[in-house]
Formats: structure tokens, sequence, C-alpha cells
């Protein structure tokens, strides 16, 4: 890459941490609305750097609730297009007291900036923001055309990312995402991650008679809603913690020899884990190990059962409803539509004599997300790493739902490369939230070479 | 029987009906404070009543909250002597605009005493007080010894009955008691209650993780508490209904052929039954009528199941921990602390990998009761409803646990003969409770009789 930039970034190194501090001494929390004087102006600082960068297209374009900021340089022909996002708002800052220094007032300590947001998402997309600087000012140009997209609700689920995209569709039309947003595995091993689960999900009720009936005077004549219940959902897996739907595994692409080496090869340990959660013992579907079970296999959990008496003492009734709410957490190939129709068949064919089954759809559905192997970001993104760290990234999952590459996936039919400089351990969503001063230096480093990498493809 | 006690009854039956018209306005609801005169007023009613009968050593009793009415008669050397059970308590008036008359305004419609309470049990308990008067006021004396215990907690589940007993066990002590509480099964149909099933209880827990797991990022580490109380409580039954812990049928006495044949001759039809209550089928223990199951056959029901996000829409946590209720139906002879042990143990035995069992014992324990075939009281009470309505009365059971007769048996060893002259259809415990004034005048010649046939026992 061109020294001018690496210079550039290395000379003004003390001013961009200053300009974190100002960033992220803003209160842009999204979810209170007593923030709103925040995000606002978190909003406008994001568009004035944009703007004094040299971005072009500079908008703070409204949605429901909070804007989107938009920029744009497009001056490199031929090159590709890269969709840049990340996101202003950040989590509460709650409980206050647990903070060392206050949440709004950054302060750096061991080389690590303390701030609400900092790690989350304001130092890693400040990053991509100080490398076009850093091009423009130097070079005049940058090797790809970028779009920057920052949002302003992440924290509270992106509810406007959706409407907002299918509203700007060639606005946003791109080669692939790279996100800012994200974090590393673990702070001692470079990694990216490169895929994500998807979901379906239904809800379900059991009926027998039409009220509760008192278990002395009709206990042993009609069918117990919760017996049924149990019954019901005990057959969904088998007692070893398989998924017991009918062809449930059918579309599961499973794991090659390959990915199964480098799953096993990472630094996960049972035992740790268990001490982690306060389990009492791993369980799930056989022939895996922990990880690939978290990270790529199918789920299918019921999240809450509800039905009869719950208070104090006994109350002795024939339960005449139970009510249960189910998920699945889905892995490529699977299709959410198609799960939720076999689950609903399972339940059909299965549901216990002397009841009636009702099941509610609830529409929480997301595909599952694989960034393919040879994609050209992540392929660009490994180098970066491997010449940055002198050791070649893992490759990691996720076993959650990541909101933002599904929605890039279905609604602009674009894939999108993680490129966090943040790290899982770094407290975001906790108080004493931290990011790694040297961390931002590395992010600098590596976006402006991933840029000139990207650039360089023909 | 003494002509003269029959004539006396007819004879003053406009006096009685107004005795019982007075009785039934006085608000004596047990269940709130606010009706305290009306407790106490009725009360001292009946205890005036039992005075001026003629009835020897009436108290009224003090308890932790509504006093005992005791009165005794015990001038007949060498006859047994029986605990007439009544109570003077009634349940809430409300909904108070769903009355066609004032509830304790009583109002008499097509023959039938329309109040609170009137069926329940304040007509029926007028009965034995009314044929007292008559034999003391005609005879001079009764055939029998009779000791009368009228309580004032019936209706919320008689929590000072237990204590009063054990503390005047000299002072009840009788060959049997005669409840004029009850109620008969069908109007057209005589019927005596010989049977009600125990009661045995427990509640507990399984736990996994040591608080609730994203579905996500966790889903397929560890078990979900809620899979495993479904697979556990699926396996207390087998999918036909019989009840699948080791052991639990053991005790229970089988019905014989002659009880089946008596069962099957009722009256009850599964359709009707299944309109009435509107489930969508019968369901229970292979082998037996659905009357037989309720009845006479042990049931083991799930009362309540609580775990996980029950609120709206959907929540991805893998639930920590899962409850149950559970409570058993006894029949003779099966023994309360033995059957939850057995429970307890298929609980252990059962639990699936990955989580821990809690019990939580729940002490709601009752004996199941049978009054015997050769019973001098049931021999006499059978005796007097045939004379009376020239047909066999029936021998029903009550699925439920009749507090009284358990209590009777087990603190003062004795059983009860269900005497009532009110009928399961009367509305009581809803508006517009009413009694059939025949039915009054039924019960008085029936009491009569009853003591004259059990004073010239041997």
């Amino acid at each position: 890459m061109a020294a001018s930039v690496t210079d550039y970034l290395h000379a003004h190194r003390e001013r961009i941490v200053a300009e974190l501090i100002e960033f992220a001494g803003i209160p842009s929390v999204s979810t209170d609305s007593t923030y709103a004087d925040g995000m606002a102006a978190a909003a406008q600082w994001v568009a004035t750097q944009l703007a004094n960068a040299g971005i072009r297209q500079v908008q703070i374009l409204p949605t429901a609730r909070h804007p989107v900021v938009y920029g744009e340089w497009l001056g490199a022909p031929g090159a590709p297009t890269l969709l840049v996002y990340g996101h202003y708002d950040v989590q509460p800052p709650d409980p206050l007291d647990a903070w060392q220094s206050p949440p709004f007032a950054p302060q750096i300590r061991e080389e690590r900036l303390y701030a609400r947001g900092v790690s989350d998402d304001k130092g890693p997309m400040l990053i991509p923001l100080k490398v076009a600087e850093a091009y423009l000012a130097t070079a005049g140009r940058l090797p790809v055309n970028v779009k920057f997209l920052f949002e302003g609700e992440e924290e509270i689920g992106s509810p406007s990312l959706e409407p907002f995209i299918v509203a700007h569709k060639a606005l946003l039309a791109a080669d692939y995402a790279l996100s800012a947003d994200g974090a590393m595995w673990r702070v001692d091993l470079p990694s990216i991650t490169v895929a994500s689960r998807g979901m379906a999900g239904l809800e379900f009720t059991l009926s027998g008679a039409a009220k509760d009936l008192h278990s002395g005077r009709h206990g042993g004549a009609v069918a117990n809603a919760l017996h049924a219940m149990a019954e019901l959902v005990a057959s969904l897996h088998t007692p070893d913690g398989r998924v017991a739907v009918a062809g449930f595994y059918d579309d599961a692409v499973d794991l090659t020899d390959t990915e199964r080496a480098a799953l096993a090869a990472l630094p996960f340990d049972d035992a740790d884990y268990l001490a982690q959660t306060g389990a009492p013992a791993t369980f799930g579907e056989p022939g895996y190990t922990t990880l690939e079970r978290m990270w790529a296999r199918p789920t299918l959990e019921i999240n809450g059962i509800w039905g009869g008496y719950q208070g104090e003492g006994s109350k002795t009734v024939i339960p005449s409803t139970a009510h249960a709410k189910l998920t699945c957490r889905l892995v490529p190939d699977q299709d959410p539509a198609e799960i939720t129709a076999k689950v609903a068949r399972h339940l059909e064919t299965h549901t216990p004599a002397g009841v009636r089954l009702t099941i509610r759809h609830d529409h929480h559905e997301a595909l599952p997300y694989r960034l393919p192997a040879d994609h050209a970001g992540l392929r660009i993104a490994a180098q970066v790493l491997a010449e940055l760290y002198t050791v070649a990234p893992v490759q990691v999952r996720m076993g959650g739902t990541l909101p933002v590459s599904e929605l890039f996936q279905r609604l602009l039919g674009i894939y999108t490369v993680f490129f966090s400089f943040s790290t899982a351990d770094e407290d975001f969503h906790a108080p004493n939230e931290f990011f790694r001063l040297d961390r931002l230096e590395d992010g600098l480093i590596a976006w402006a070479r991933f840029w000139e990498l990207a650039g360089a493809q023909e």
C-alpha cells in the first residue's frame, strides 16, 4: 500500500484517538428518548467527519426513529464497490455506579480507552472513516468504491433498517458488505466470522376440556393438556438429543472434514464452558462436539411452556390448555418456511389423543448465513490478518442470527465480510466497556490494506 | 316410627319452612370478614334452635376463626351414638346481579326456596335439628344418642376443624358420623355416597444451566430444562393413559364384578359428559369405563408446568429451570406417603441427562375413604331411601376428597354416612341457589326413620 497512507495514519494517531474520545463522549443511547439530543449530535458528528474526509453525497437520512448516515466515494471505475457498515448508537450505560470512570467521559487506562460504545461500535466504525480520510488526503482517491451506511438503531434490533434498505436498494447496491461491527472471538487469536444460524419459530396450544376441571371430580375422565404437551414436546427429540422431526436435517449441509478439523483446532474446552454456564453437563445431538453443535448444527428449542396452576401451594386442576413456544436455529441450506412446515406437520401427526392442536406462526424467520469459502472478501481479510499478526486467522461462526448479514443477503443479494477490530471480551453491553488502542492502530492498517488488495483484484 | 313424630313434622311444616327462611336470611359468608356479624348471628341462631329443641350441653365453641356449635342428647343407653355433621356458613353471593331475588332475602318460587346457602347446607342441616325437636316434643326422648357438630368454615376448607377435633376427641366420640352435608347425585335417583378418593402431591423442578441462555449463542450445547421436563412428565404415563410409576397400582383394590355392574347400571353417558365439559374425547386408564376411572381408580395429574418465556412474541432462550406441580387421587388401600415415595423414586430414576432434580413435598395428603359395604349406617340409609322412594338407592362415589369423612376417620376412627337431601343440581356455589321444599319434607321423614331404625338395632 502507498507508504504515505500508513505514514499519514501513524502521524495522525494522537488526533484520531482524540476524535474517538470526542465521538465516544456523545451519549448516543438509541433506546432511551432522554438521549435524543445525543443521538442527533452523534449522527451529525459522523456526517461531518465523512464530509471533512472528502466523502461525497453525505446525507443524514431519516427513518421512523433514528437516522441513517450515508456517504459514498465512487471514483474507482472497474474496482469493486464495498458497502461499509457500522452503527453510531450505543447501549444504555446502567448501572452507572459500576463504572470506574463515567461512561460518557472517556478515559485511557493502560492503553485501553474506557467509555460506553467505544468497542461497540464507535472505535471500529471510526476506522474505515479515518482510512478514507488518509487515502483521500494522500493519494486523492480510494483504491475501491465505498458506500458508508452507519445506522442508529443497532442496539434496539435495527427496526428501521429493513424498510430503509428496501427503500434505497439502488443507492446501497454493492459487490459485498464490509462490516466494522462484530468482534473477534479471542484477543490472542485473529478470527473471521463466516457463518451464522438462521431462525424459524412457532407457538402452539393443546386444548382438552372447555375449562380447567377439578382433578377430584373429573380426574381419570379426560385428557390432561399438560400430559399431552409433555408427550408431544418429548416426541420432538430422541432421548439422546437428536431432533426427531421428519426431514429436519435433510437440507443441513454437514461439516466437511476440513471444517471439523479447523473447529477442533480452536481453543474451546467443555469444562471451562460448563464452569461459565453452570450447567451440569453438555448435551445435544450425538456425533458432534459442543462447538460444532453451537455453531454448525441446527437445533430445535422449546423456549417456554405454561399451563395449569403456577402459584403458591397446590390447586388440584386438570389443566384444559397448555402452551409452548418453539424456535429452531438453522444452518445452510435449511429454509425457515420449510422447517416451520415440517415442525407443524410433526406436531399435527404426534398430537396425543384427547386434545386439539392450534399452531400460531410467529414470522420471526431468518435465513442461515454462510460466507462462501472462496469469497473474494474472505480471502482478502484472511491475507490481511495473516500479514498483520503473522498467523493465519481462524474461521469462526455465530450460533445466533446476525441481522445485518441476513438483511443484506436477503434484500441486496450480497454477502457480508465481518472485519471488526473489537474483541468479544471488551465488555460491550456491560459497565467499563473498553477498546484496546493497539487494536485501533491494527484496524487502521488492516482496513487500508484490505481496500488496497480489493482494488487490485481483477 | 312413632306416628306422633311424623304427625308433628307434618303439622309444623309451615313453621319449619319459615325458620329455614329466617336462617337463610342471615348472611353467614365465612370467607369475607365484612360478614362477621352474619357469622356470629348464624352460630347464635343454631345454638338457640338446639337449646329450644331440648338438646343439652349446647355450646358455641371458639376456634381460630369461626366457632363450632355443639350440642348433645345422650339419654339412650345401649343405643348407638351418632355424630351429626353440618355447616352454617355459606359461599359468597357474587355475582349479585345474576340473582333473580336477593341472595339473603329468601323467596319461594315453584316449590323451591331460593337463597344463598339454602341447599349447601342450611336446609339439609336444619333437618336433624327439627327431627330432634319433634322426637323430644312428642316422645320426650330420641331413639339414639346424638352429638351435633355444626362448623362455620366448610366453605373455606375447614381450616379449624382438624385442631378442633384433636382438642375435643372425647367430646366427639361416636359410633359413626351422619352427615347432613353432601348432596344426592341426581334428583330422580336416590343415592348414597360411599367412597371418596385420597390425595398425595409434590412439586418438582429441573435445573440445567445457572441461568437462561441465549438459544443462538448456546443452542445445542446444554440441556433445555423444558425438554427434560417434557420427557420426565411423559414418562409418568403410558401413551394410552396408564400411570407408569412402578408399583403405583399395587395397593389399589380393584372393583368387584358386582361393583362394576352397579356402576354400569348408573345413568352416565360419555356423550353427555363430553358435551358438559367440552372435551373432544374421554381419556384415561385403559380397561375401565369413564365413571370407573373418575370414582374408583387412582390417577396422577400434572396440575401445572412452567418454565422459560411466556409473554408476547418470542424470546429465544434455553430455559434453565422448569417446574411442575403433581397430585394423585388415591383409592383404598393406597397410602399417600407410600405413593409420594414411589412417584419421587420414579422422578429420580427417570431424570434425563443434563439436568438436576429437586422435589418439594407439599403435605396435602388425604387417605382414600370407603364406607364398608356391611356398615350398619349404610344398611339403614339404604332401607330408609328404599321405603321413601320405592326404589333401591344407588351407591355413588366421589372422585374428590371429602375432608370431613377423612378427618373423622383419621382422627376419631369412625366412618361417615352421608345422608343429605340436597341435590347436586341446586346451584350451590352459583347464583340462584335453591333447595327443593319437597326434599325438606323427605329429609325430615327420612332422618326420623333413620334414627328410629338405628335405635332399634341390637
